[in-house]
């Protein structure tokens, strides 16, 4: 791929990859999910899937089950998907809309769509019990330019954005299987120089955005294993580029979809060879500055920088 | 399901669930083997599949395969499935009938159906060897109204029985597909007030009865992982029932799959949701008394009571 | 399989098979594999099969991606199959032929046959970086009779090699499935009396040898899990054994299949069985003074005689 000249940027002298046990180890990834993924804002997709009021979407985050939901009176709500009963997982679906309540299938214990303890047969029976004490679980939620974040944690931290831009070379003027641009701009507003540049920021712990004039992608990370890691995607254009069929957005598609495969294969080759007991940390080019940023924050974060 | 009208049965108040540990600990679940399995009396089928003179059966017990032979005698035996030179398991097959002898395939080591090593090839040439001292392993086994239990402690407990029973709501006769009895009483002694009950047992730690009018149904129930559990059953009817072309017992098995596979599923469902972080142990209503015996028993047993 | 008559061999009185550990435990295996496979000389293959410049291999030796080439100048290398930036795999292939270089695909590091760096874009900007401070690892290398030896270890030591003869009973001529000759003498120079015998040899931690009057075969072992290991066999005959198409090497080979299907069947079932928590070390008689002898050259590598 040729479509791009690099821009400089910053680099420190003499960094190095990470030790062999941060890609290998078991325990490290345990403590990931505790230190970065569970206590921080895990982008769950866009709000515009959750428009009307019932609507929801169930995401996995951090290994918990949790599902966000648009109440009644049109607020919406991060829970946990699991009944103050007898913890049973209450909602199947990935995604879909409730009709006035939220009802468990073990022993019908009933929700509002607010997470509030409706009804819970037979235990008006049992001294004591009081339907308020048992609402759905909270997670916090936020909601940033049409993102959705989800977090265990009550504050939204502004933690370092990592992220820079890449200049397109002419006479490309996007990164398309073309290069030519796949529909309009992605705003009236975006200034001049933008116009030939992409965008790529890391929101940590789980949001990749890539921005380029003519549209928006994202990807969604969720580590797995020591070794593996889920990926998703989804693409944002601007409402002209998708009414006019004139338009081609597979051309972007398209670029995306090789470059991933490229990059995905070259970096299972990398997982494989750093479990070598002979593997050592190996030495960042100024080329790659931002790989050994991304190292950094990640360390920062992990509490052993 | 609407077959059963419910009897009362003793309540706690304040019972609660179990805490999540119990549910995903890999730990827990090796205790449990330990403090229950291993050393509790577990079911292993009835004696009337190992009737004959060398007829035997193989069933897995707390990680073991158990073999259990009736000998040429007419006495059943409980041996370990292991040969006494090189450990190799001796029997392949869940169930068959042996000669006079059961014979190790690897060096032809040879036992009679009451265990004694009668034959060890070219052992003569060892200095101080004793057939006499090679048997087969015996592990303790014990018979009551025809089931088979089999364990590795010496005495027969008289550990508690959990259960009761359910009136049968007229118009049914039975829990069946149709609500219709689907066969002869299973004994013309059955006392009147019994004939329209259901009665449900668990003898610990892995038999399960189901008892009704016109059938038996039995379960046995085997942990696999702290997710996964085997269970298998079988059914006993009347022998007239049998017989008697005009009974149809699917109308009873066909009833029991519907309503199993609906238990499996929700509870597939709490064992999703206990593994979240937010788990708590929820309050059990009256007409839940039976697990939360269970789990008292359960506790006692585990000696965390 | 009657082929063969034993022969005497030496037999220490009382030797038991290993305590059950030695075959179930995660942690022993672990100890066996950084004790006698990471340092051990294991066999990598036959030299033959990198006879021109640029030709290689790869192995996996205790977990160890291993990279064997003959470089330009005629030399064989061992190196670890991992690249000195980013710890990338280089090599996919199992087997092939490079040109003048390796090249890692990630950032186009390049290495000569003879594993110097010569190529590392844009590091040239990094204060201080020498590629000669970058070779890839080298593992050592040894060659025997043709065989390829691979260690961590520096110097080829003379561990025990374990083994014996056993005759060929007249009228058999060879291990065949026939009993004739499959072919050539392996060896014209083959002494009259090992003529009719076929040799058994273990050399530690992965070869075996099978050698008969008419052909060689040998089995390369790795371990894989605590009751897996994956067994690779290849096969030797004189020249002008498969010049002719008289010969039928299929009777030698067919022979083994069949005997190694029915070992590899019993030893499953003894892996089985001394999982057992009842299994106890059992007697070997004179006849097994062989595995007897394996057993106590294994614990004393284990450094537990």
């Amino acid at each position: 791929m040729s479509t791009f000249q690099r821009t400089t940027s910053s680099y420190r002298a003499g960094a190095r990859t990470l030790p062999r046990e941060y890609y290998t180890s078991p325990a490290i990834l345990a403590d990931e999910r505790e230190r970065i993924v569970a206590t921080g804002w895990n982008c769950a997709g866009r709000a515009s899937a959750v428009a009307q009021p019932g609507e929801f979407l169930v995401r996995e985050i951090a290994g918990e089950s949790i599902l966000i939901v648009r109440d009644s009176a049109g607020t919406l709500h991060a829970f946990f998907n699991v009944c103050r009963h007898r913890g049973t997982r209450i909602c199947r679906e990935a995604a879909g809309r409730f009709g006035e309540t939220i009802q468990c299938s073990y022993h019908a214990w009933t929700y509002g769509t607010d997470g509030r303890l409706i009804g819970a047969p037979h235990m008006q029976d049992v001294p004591g019990f009081d339907k308020a004490e048992y609402p759905l679980h909270q997670a916090a939620l936020a909601e940033w330019e049409g993102f959705l974040f989800v977090s265990g944690a009550n504050d939204l931290t502004e933690g370092p954005v990592l992220g820079g831009y890449m200049e397109i070379k002419p006479p490309n003027q996007s990164a398309t299987m073309s290069g030519r641009a796949c529909g309009h701009l992605v705003s009236d507003q975006l200034p001049g120089e933008d116009r030939t540049r992409a965008f790529y920021y890391t929101i940590l712990p789980n949001l990749l955005l890539s921005m380029h004039p003519d549209y928006v992608n994202y990807y969604l990370v969720t580590p797995v294993d020591v070794d593996r890691t889920r990926v998703e995607s989804e693409w944002l254009f601007h409402p002209g580029t998708l009414a006019d069929p004139a338009n081609n957005i597979r051309d972007a598609v398209d670029f995306w979809d090789l470059t991933n495969r490229q990059d995905w294969d070259i970096v299972e080759q990398s997982q494989l060879g750093i479990g070598s007991r002979r593997y050592q940390p190996g030495p960042y080019s100024a080329r790659e500055s931002m790989p050994a940023a991304w190292d950094r924050e990640y360390l920062r974060r992990m509490g052993r920088s």
